[in-house]
């Protein structure tokens, strides 16, 4: 059952990513193809980024399953494109569970593999954070995680928290699981709703080439 | 007869990609290290890519090949710049020639690696694409291949092309490899000529950081 | 003691470019978790790079010596963040330090791997330059080592001149680090100050979209 349920979390998380690439690649006015392709590559981004450090097998080059659910979902959002409007805040629901899914995933691969729990919880930002880095990157914008909304924080509290449940509680796996994803899509959703921020430490003045 | 092929193919489609990362470097008033680096990044980006998802050795740390290649190429560039008009329906060529060539020895080490033929078609992509990816990153522009051309597309096509004469067709492998690689060339050039283009979605208003 | 010497030049180059990695993050104006995983990125991304080229383990998986070392130089320069016009020169030289320091120990990984000496040169250029280089496009510029400043070219010199030392000559192999090294921080220090450039060659006109 416990796997059954990584694996609906996975699943679930892929999808989300993939329509918060999706609609982004849009934006820019990429062409179909180009939409699938930064769909794609925001879904497995930071899944393939954690792989690679673990020197694991990438986890969707053995099946078609990640890529089937990416390519439908791009091609959902294309169709849907014109609901975009009524879609924004299911939207961003959708990129916080991507969010917590897969930053509680990427640390129960660094715990697998025997790491230390503060590298498990730096797998799990990167896989959280790496694929929306990435689609950033690719449409020549600062990924606005650095910058704005409580992002990494969230996926560095969650799997702390994770982590304190795990070791000092008695509280099953799942439930402990369930309950951290939830934790960071919480603290993201109020993060966004009531503006917080953290404090900025600023040096000089803005670089120009901004 | 066929592995020499396979090397031939390879060697042109470093040559294509690192002339065309030399001209992107030189129009963006690099130093001549940067020009090398430039061309090394376009010409082995996408093949380092493909290895690593692949887990195998990366194809040119162990012989020198293919550095001696890009580095010729790069210094010839630099050298012969004052042609570059003359220069620039050539380098189309081969910068289409390239993305064919690459898009096939990705392809057949998917196949080599007994992927699923969808997979291996990705891993064509990512072979073709991914060097003149991080090459317009590295000059931080949005990789155009998302937007113009049939660029992707034509990996995607000729991909497909490949594998189904490969797998319903008693046409000689090498003959078919020749085939779909002059069809993505054709594919790209036709496309740049008539300037077709790929239907958009659009969704709301560009965004105004662009 | 040899061991205990690349250890505490690994540190060294860390600090030094975890503190550029976290002033270039205060500059845009990041988010303390922001400055901490930009730090983090500029640090380890040269040595992840190299690592997951040459499939060992990557270097800051297996205990947390560098995380912890990435994290409180972070805090540090975000508490020290006033003082910074002062830090301005302190700064320079530590990155070139970090430059110097993490070129050649990329270079000795190859040579363990037994790879040709030009590839470890490359492996060495790729440790000193790629964090730097991700750490800029992170933040969306065009990576300075390409343009100004004599950077990846100081890697390359001090790269062959080690290995010629190391081949051609009977001093010690702590003496020859130590001394390429100095000379790579020599030539950068030198380059900045006389404002040194490598000869640039143009091709038509600068991209508009630049």
């Amino acid at each position: 059952m416990h796997e059954q349920l990584n694996f609906v979390i996975e699943i679930l998380g892929t999808i989300s990513f993939a329509m918060s690439g999706s609609f982004a690649a849009m934006q820019r006015r990429f062409d179909p193809f180009g939409v699938v392709i930064i769909a794609f590559i925001t879904s497995v981004g930071g899944g393939t980024v954690r792989d690679l450090l673990l020197d694991v097998p990438v986890f969707w080059m053995h099946d078609l399953t990640m890529c089937s659910v990416i390519f439908v979902t791009a091609i959902f959002s294309m169709i849907f494109k014109s609901i975009e409007k009524n879609f924004q805040v299911t939207l961003f629901i959708f990129d916080s569970f991507g969010l917590g899914l897969f930053t509680i995933i990427g640390l129960q691969k660094g715990l697998n593999a025997n790491l230390h729990p503060v590298i498990c919880i730096v797998l799990g930002t990167i896989t959280g954070c790496f694929g929306g880095i990435i689609r950033d990157i690719l449409l020549n914008k600062i990924p606005l995680i650095f910058r704005k909304e409580i992002y990494a924080t969230a996926c560095i509290i969650g799997g702390s928290v994770f982590l304190l449940l795990a070791k000092f509680t008695t509280l099953t796996y799942s439930f402990v699981q369930i309950l951290t994803i939830l934790l960071i899509v919480a603290i993201r959703t109020l993060a966004v709703k009531y503006h917080w921020e953290m404090p900025k430490f600023y040096v000089g003045k803005e670089n120009s080439e901004m």
